[in-house]
């Protein structure tokens, strides 16, 4: 018998994955979440019937989120991520030896759990001693903690289930509060294919809040339309301001000082959405 | 009842798209034709079980074989498009008024019948004066012509089927002696991700041809992996060269002077398949 991972993206389109083994299935106190080993991508987790991440094409997300926004700021001491229990971003993260702390704030410990279990390559540093991991609302989190990060990283599900007020107006004014004087966030804000909307809407809100907003995309071949958009908002530093020769060398496989100011040059239907 | 398109992607990987209308299915003497009508993608013209085009995304493909070498070429007087029955590569080639002759040379006249009958939008331009429209071997053709033409676009189906021939280095030899000694050729080279081996023996045969070598990618959702490439040859002009001032102004939907440069730079792992 021939078992396929069936992800409707759309109604009316998705994907279809071979699965070796499901190693688990559960309903947490937040959202449907399974562990899955395909043939194609390896393991992979999928939290509401989305794909979050596989071990074969994790690295391009995990790299894309976390080092535009290290790279632009020139001190990233303190950096905070939101969502992102599967530990990727904070294994980038720790790439960068500017960075003194990284706190990651999940609202759901099954998911930091499981990766522990089943992702140790993208889970891996969670336990680095310059990691602080809390299960906790990230929404919560960003209000208690004001003007104390460098670097925000918004590392969230679609705006389905816990992570819909992550896509709020009232959430990028408290992540402004939370950034330092000359501080910098992130978030992952879908493709401009199925969610045009929501990127028009985003880009709409933080710009009303951050004097420099800029929007970048990656390849992502598990996410709906393979094409990915991150929207960052800075209070002080222009990521297109960055010198290629001043970015310091670190181990990638997607991300390079070339692609830095080249992933924010987009294609003309999705600049046309963020005029 | 529900009808759905899948199409495997690779032997464990796939897409599935909702069908409204099945308007052809039908074996040509080359190739196993089908035209759809999507919920998704509008209609889709599928060749072997791969999509080749479809009406909602046709424009990244199209856009971007035509016109990164057009702009490159300082003269693309005569151009000619291996493949292509659709006509969405000639319809972008007559947005540029120095080609004074585009000739389009399928294998199968069946391809060219249906686009202009079911995809209007993309096949409209086979009419245009400019045109020629040829059915026949692209192999032959190339081979019969010498130092003819300044630009040569390959817009093959993937190298199984009829297309096997166009991805051979005795192909590319061809097509180095059919263009004139400034010509340009660029063809469609696959995905990284599912097809690594094809992008490098392409791109060690093309090394050995022609002088300057160059890749690019574009997003094509309904393209295995989201993530095309498309690899250039070119006796003179560098793409890499090309002032973003001097591109000229034509509508577009993906390519804009700004992305022409952008295009070339490559994730790290791509840029490693082609060292």
């Amino acid at each position: 018998m021939d078992l396929w991972y069936t992800e409707k993206q759309t109604d009316s389109f998705g994907i279809t994955a071979k699965v070796k083994e499901t190693y688990v299935r559960e309903q947490t106190d937040f959202q449907d979440l399974s562990m899955i080993e395909t043939e194609e991508w390896g393991t992979m987790l999928t939290l509401d019937g989305m794909v979050m991440t596989t071990v074969r094409d994790e690295f391009v997300y995990h790299e894309m989120v976390a080092h535009p926004a290290l790279v632009t700021h020139p001190n990233p001491e303190f950096v905070l991520v939101v969502g992102g229990g599967d530990g990727g971003v904070i294994r980038e993260i720790m790439k960068h030896p500017k960075v003194k702390k990284a706190v990651l704030v999940d609202i759901d410990g099954k998911v930091i759990e499981y990766s522990k279990k089943y992702l140790p390559t993208i889970a891996g540093e969670l336990d680095n001693p310059r990691v602080e991991v809390i299960v906790n609302d990230g929404y919560m989190h960003i209000h208690d903690h004001k003007n104390t990060y460098d670097v925000i990283m918004v590392d969230s599900t679609e705006p389905v289930g816990p992570a819909v007020e992550l896509f709020s107006k009232g959430f990028y004014q408290g992540i402004h509060e939370a950034l330092k004087e000359d501080g910098i966030f992130v978030a992952q804000t879908d493709n401009p294919w199925f969610k045009a909307d929501l990127i028009q809407t985003v880009n709409r809100d933080v710009k009303e809040i951050f004097p420099i907003v800029r929007v970048y995309s990656a390849n992502i071949p598990t996410y709906p339309s393979g094409l990915w958009t991150f929207t960052m908002g800075s209070k002080k530093y222009d990521p297109l301001q960055v010198e290629e020769s001043a970015i310091p060398e670190f181990p990638t496989k997607y991300y390079t000082p070339r692609l830095h100011k080249a992933a924010f040059v987009l294609p003309k239907f999705v600049e046309d959405l963020i005029k």
